[in-house]
């Protein structure tokens, strides 16, 4: 497995720290973890999130990174290229992987915040163009040519880029992924992928599949792209001490997340769709507020002493995550607690996890042992409703249990709450509608909205449901009874 | 005298250096700067300007050198700031203040490049108005409330932006200044001034009376600005090796940063009048390679041992230069040499002048005394015509001798390039011209195109030309007797 540290730069104001402190005690940081083990650093590129993100610039705590550290790989965690011109990109980290010999790794992403594009320009809309584009600038720029270009957004006369990243042809380019259209895509573009922070490892588990799979198709090697996730992480020597820091810290910077990344689901337009309709379902479903053993069995969080880390991340292995990304910093944790994280990640996380085998090495392994569902998501929440449960269906989805299936369900809830609704599984796929025209169901299934509820947070059983005759199922038997098993 | 390193991070061919040694040399030099005594190091932003300046991004460089020095400060020389978002450039400062504990100086400038402008996007013919809109929006962002702008060039809506940087209200401001209508501006808008590197000073000490003069009218001090001239400089224990570094690295330096601004004076437009009509004549006058001894004279460079110097420093503090950017690096001087030179200055030059009283201090003093003049641009030049003459005497105009001043001169030169050329001076300003309609002169200086250029050297004296027949000179005797030091 390969450990990277992933900073935000959190200075929540509840932690009475200054934003010097923040900086300074991340750089102290990141200098024991290069000593401790770790493998790399990535940080953030967020505009005007007071509180939850005060790094605009990463590219300056590049320069002091590199000089700071002698082994560590360093990330852009990603550079948002719509919006920051291609060459000004390709030049700030030419110079910065010559400072650092090499080290460098470069992340790209369109960002989830309008406001963004309303100051520094460009269409949200077109952001996975804009992307696309800036990176055929950088590669041009990267190489030895002088160049000139005429593009959609960018066009200028033939130019010389001085300097050249000293990798060649150029530092690994990755790219953050959180729609799955874009993990296929990354296998394309050579890209690997950064996934997170707010995704539960049942949906990334989904898409590093498509990802290996697309891969594989290319014939090229996944384990040459590579394939990260984000999670919060808090390991020290006090398990309960860690699981009260990452309850305090860690939950708040997935509030914050949550909150922060609303704006998108108004206005990202259908470039972020997949915000609107799956994330925002996720985040109606929390309302907002995810337990941390919510977060922790979602694999977002790890979070205790090492021996809980290590399972934890052996959890996370066995779906096939080789690499992930310790937000140790993340809400504000303490500067102690941190160094400590990053002690114990070296003294005994890494060493007990560095050479296992994880599902990249070996694509299928493991896929669906122990695989964490969304009830978890569901259990501490007040705000689930029957119509939001519909909604999240196509998140949970289990695409590999669906294989030849085809299935029109319909389901009436009575009560507050209640109504029709259809969901209808065909090739593959599982689309939800409030009404279907002119087909019978092969199943109907009548309940009331309280009991579907906490049927779904696993507060009943479903047989218990149906000797007390809160739920009645009809039609037929075999495709009544892979329903449950559709939705893991 | 305050004393600071100036970087453009050279990479010539002929030095057979690549990027990588370039940016791990700087490094150490500054390191060691930082420690020897300087005061400060500047860092240039261009692009595309292979071999003269592989520097484009020195944000990066600011980053690793908060974290390699302790004491030095650390100055954008300058961020172009017509084409960088502001925003972008606020956020980046900040975060650089912060993490070299308060020590950013910010100069800011317009370039001189028409292809930047053609690759980042703006106008070059609005490149003060940019300027201008930037600055105003940097002293926004890093103030505390959150604002929107609504501006000529940039608008957005209401953004809170973090971090704010240390030092309070942020960091000083200084302005890159070439045209003379510069100087005094920079004084109304509260901005310190670094002049150069290519001009002379004799126009220099022009430039910084106006900036006094213009400080001393709104009450500032100029001394809580600053003025600050670079120079290339070449301080070593062997005379003649300091010399014979100069004059290859430093004179290469100087051609390229020629060559390189040619652009400007074709496509620069009204906005960059200046550059045209008075740079662009220097640069015809000394046929672009200006010699050492010229580049000395005019007080752009100081190399030899550690006594001639102090004995050259001595001289440009004479004239009111009480802030020099050192250039020692520039042209690919050799790591071992600028090494060495930043010894010297920190062991003998800056203990010998750093208490020294300077013009700033006391802005009338030593003004004009030993002052240089243009001769020793034109003395080893092939060519110098009687038309670049011409075309050169508003740039040497003694304005300060021309007091009360009215007179008309017509010069008729015999000869291959000879012809008759006007010279009015009126109300302390200076008018050539071809042709002249309606007046009589007040003097009339006959002579041939050869002897005008020996005279202009000072091959030749006047005395001896008049004696050989080769000088006639009629008219008003007193306005006669004034010409020759109108131009010093």
């Amino acid at each position: 497995m390969r450990f990277d540290l992933f900073y935000e730069l959190a200075v929540p104001r509840f932690t009475g720290l200054t934003e010097r402190e923040v900086y300074d005690h991340s750089l102290d940081e990141i200098a024991l973890a290069d000593s401790a083990g770790f493998d790399g650093v990535w940080l953030v590129e967020h505009h005007f999130f007071r509180e939850y993100s005060h790094c605009p610039a990463p590219e300056v705590l590049f320069g002091a990174i590199s000089q700071r550290t002698e082994r560590l790989r360093i990330g852009h965690g990603v550079v948002l290229l719509p919006f920051n011109h291609p060459v000004r990109v390709a030049e700030r980290i030419a110079a910065l992987d010559i400072m650092s010999g090499g080290r460098m790794d470069v992340g790209v992403g369109r960002g989830v915040s309008p406001l963004e594009y309303e100051v520094f320009g460009g269409k949200m809309s077109e952001s996975r163009a804009r992307v696309d584009e800036g990176l055929e600038i950088l590669r041009r720029a990267w190489a030895d040519e002088p160049f000139s270009f005429d593009g959609q957004f960018w066009s200028f006369p033939e130019i010389d880029v001085v300097p050249k990243p000293l990798q060649t042809p150029h530092p690994p380019l990755w790219t953050a992924a959180v729609s799955p259209e874009t993990f296929p895509m990354a296998a394309e573009q050579g890209l690997g992928v950064l996934a997170g922070p707010f995704k539960p490892l049942f949906m990334i588990s989904e898409d590093r599949q498509h990802f290996v799979d697309r891969c594989h198709e290319l014939g090229k090697d996944p384990a040459d792209l590579g394939f990260g996730m984000t999670v919060g992480a808090v390991v020290l020597d006090d398990h309960e001490r860690a699981r009260e820091v990452a309850g305090t810290n860690i939950r708040w910077f997935y509030e914050q997340l949550l909150r922060l990344t609303a704006p998108v689901l108004e206005k990202g337009g259908e470039a972020y769709r997949y915000y609107r309709e799956e994330l925002g379902t996720l985040r109606a479903l929390t309302g907002g507020t995810p337990s941390l053993e919510g977060l922790e069995a979602a694999g977002m969080v790890v979070a205790g002493d090492a021996e809980h880390a290590i399972e934890q991340l052996r959890g996370l292995a066995s779906h096939g995550i080789d690499h992930v990304l310790c937000a140790v910093q993340a809400g504000g944790v303490p500067h102690a607690d941190v160094l400590r994280s990053i002690e114990l990640f070296g003294e005994e996380v890494i060493p007990a996890l560095r050479g296992m085998r994880t599902g990249v090495e070996a694509p299928a392994a493991g896929r669906g042992r122990g695989r964490p569902d969304m009830r978890i998501f569901l259990r501490e929440s007040a705000n689930v409703t029957p119509e939001l449960l519909f909604q999240a269906m196509p998140l949970s989805f289990r695409r590999d249990r669906a294989d030849g299936l085809r299935a029109l369900y319909r389901i009436d809830l009575a009560g507050e709450g209640g109504g029709t609704w259809w969901v209808d599984v065909a090739d593959g796929s599982c689309v939800v509608t409030r009404e279907h025209e002119g087909q019978s169901p092969d199943v109907r299934i009548r309940s009331d909205a309280e009991t579907w509820v906490e049927l779904a947070k696993g507060n009943r059983s479903r047989l218990g449901a149906v000797l007390r005759r809160r739920l009645r199922v009809k039609g037929d038997r075999r495709k009544a009874a892979q329903f449950a098993r559709l939705f893991g």
